[in-house]
């Protein structure tokens, strides 16, 4: 394992997608976002995943230089197209017109079609908690979970955040419709280990904590069983329908990659009906009242969303950011 | 079991709360849509639980003749105060102001505080389907949920609704945080039957599916392990934060009773940005698309959200909705 400095990995990042003739502030933005997923813990969605970000482009499945444009408006909420363009930039630019049109209504959404993977949806909720505002954010995906009782996949994991800014670190669920993602059973595999709890089915039907037997069958166990299905039907009808975009049908029938997305991102300014000293005094006495629960006999810790990220960034700052050599290698080699 | 019908039913609720000095139009909404929710299968928030409702109001913690009053608004978004009034009444009153805002604005919402149980959280979903907007809804609760890691119930099983319409039968997602409520626990240990999947904690502080064991415990598992914790405590800050309402710790401090609660009302008018025509096609082909789906060997069915409402429905208006004779005499009683 490799221990870089947060510099040289989003300068590494940076030139490869210059490389590539993406615009300067495309590849920053997406350079800083993907080295900041892997300095906050999140590796799949950052260095980890960034070789095929650049296969997607070389392929010409994501578009260089392009950027949201508005189709519909109507005075809060407004659609907007991706061309195709790189994810990350496109779902920036989308929740920045969101946290506009908040700023102006109150709220505001905009249903963004036609674009490609936003790496760790996360990042959109921060986006709102910079300015004061929250933020509820969804996107669709590629078929990869079955209906509750099916055997095909035929619904996405879609993920869904919920964001609150807060003074001691802002409170961000990014919470994906499946119990594990793919990368997860990946890693569990490759380090020969079992999942916590069921992830799936094996080829019997049985439910199994065994991440090699899911991937074989491809039937990832949805969130709570029959309600992250139920969430994933529900998201999806949501981000397709209010864009005019493609629901996990229409991504079906692209070319297999995860691309042609469809996404949703409400942004809520609601200081404005609540203002800051109120709603902070709640929200700092609610965080510490569950914060304060008694551990249970055989856990070693109370979670809540985003209660290991400041540790982990502090220590990847300290001590650089594990890379695989392999990883880091293909990268370098991008460079051309 | 007694086989009623929908308009002795309603008639009977409705009597029960006029004697109770319940204005007759608050009386009306709220005697119809308890009917309605034994009607349509969701008997743990109808008949069954009119008689605590009842209760309620005789001990003066739901109080008679109140409506919610604005508290701030600002361009789409509003917070109101639901003075301890009626749950049905407050909620159907807020989310009829988020659809006003929304038809206004493209979306609104409403905050709302000092309510009381809203029953069956579909309801608010339905409603906005009615007009053709879908909807974001959710309610907080008292502590009833053990945060992941945690012996101790510090967060409530907060239930979130997405509803979207459909000429087919409105898609309704109502998803409590928790696997299962303690309603369906209860019912179960009634039947003697074990839970389907694990629903909680015993008290060696293994997972288990006997209900009785969870009952005991009061530690039941939040839907997708850490994924429901922290759904519930991003729902319960957004609750509280936006109508400077209880968090479920204020509502911890209140009687014990589920009372004083806040709940956000969201309503998305995204036909003015989506014509009808062109997303009711994306919607049907999507839902065709699920509900193809190739059922699995030991599956019945493949379910999604209201897959068997009209099914119910149906039943229970041709034989009659099925009600308890004890749970019928008892509201028998309490007309005087």
């Amino acid at each position: 394992m490799l221990y870089l400095p947060l510099q040289e990995v989003r300068d590494c990042l940076l030139r490869v997608l210059l490389s590539r003739g993406c615009p300067q502030n495309h590849a920053e933005t997406v350079a800083f976002e993907m080295a900041r997923n892997s300095l906050e813990g999140v590796y799949t969605h950052g260095v980890n995943r960034f070789s095929r970000l650049i296969r997607n482009i070389d392929e010409g499945i994501v578009r260089m230089g392009v950027e949201p444009v508005p189709v519909h408006t109507f005075g809060a909420i407004a659609s907007m197209d991706g061309q195709m363009g790189l994810g990350v930039v496109n779902a920036k630019i989308a929740m920045a017109h969101a946290l506009s049109l908040a700023k102006t209504h109150g709220m505001g959404m905009v249903a963004l079609r036609n674009t490609n993977h936003w790496m760790r949806a996360a990042t959109y909720g921060y986006q709102a908690c910079e300015v004061g505002m929250a933020a509820i954010c969804f996107t669709n995906t590629i078929p990869n979970m079955p209906a509750w009782g099916a055997l095909d996949a035929r619904l996405g994991n879609n993920p869904l955040v919920l964001a609150i800014p807060s003074p001691s670190g802002d409170v961000v669920l990014d919470m994906a419709a499946s119990q594990f993602s793919y990368g997860a059973l990946e890693k569990a595999r490759m380090e020969g280990r079992q999942m916590s709890v069921d992830a799936g089915y094996d080829a019997n039907g049985d439910l199994t904590r065994d991440p090699d037997a899911v991937l074989q069958t491809q039937r990832i166990l949805p969130m709570g069983y029959w309600k992250g299905a139920g969430l994933s039907i529900l998201l999806d009808l949501f981000a397709g329908c209010f864009s005019l975009g493609n629901t996990t049908l229409g991504i079906s029938r692209l070319s297999g990659e995860e691309h042609g997305l469809s996404q949703v991102f409400i942004a809520l300014d609601y200081r404005k009906i609540a203002p800051e000293a109120q709603s902070d005094a709640i929200l700092r006495e609610t965080l510490a009242y569950v914060q304060g629960s008694t551990v249970a006999p055989r856990a070693s810790e109370v979670r809540w969303p985003g209660s290991r990220l400041a540790e982990t960034r502090e220590r990847n700052l300290q001590n650089g950011i594990p890379v695989d050599e392999r990883v880091w290698a293909s990268i370098l080699a991008l460079q051309k």
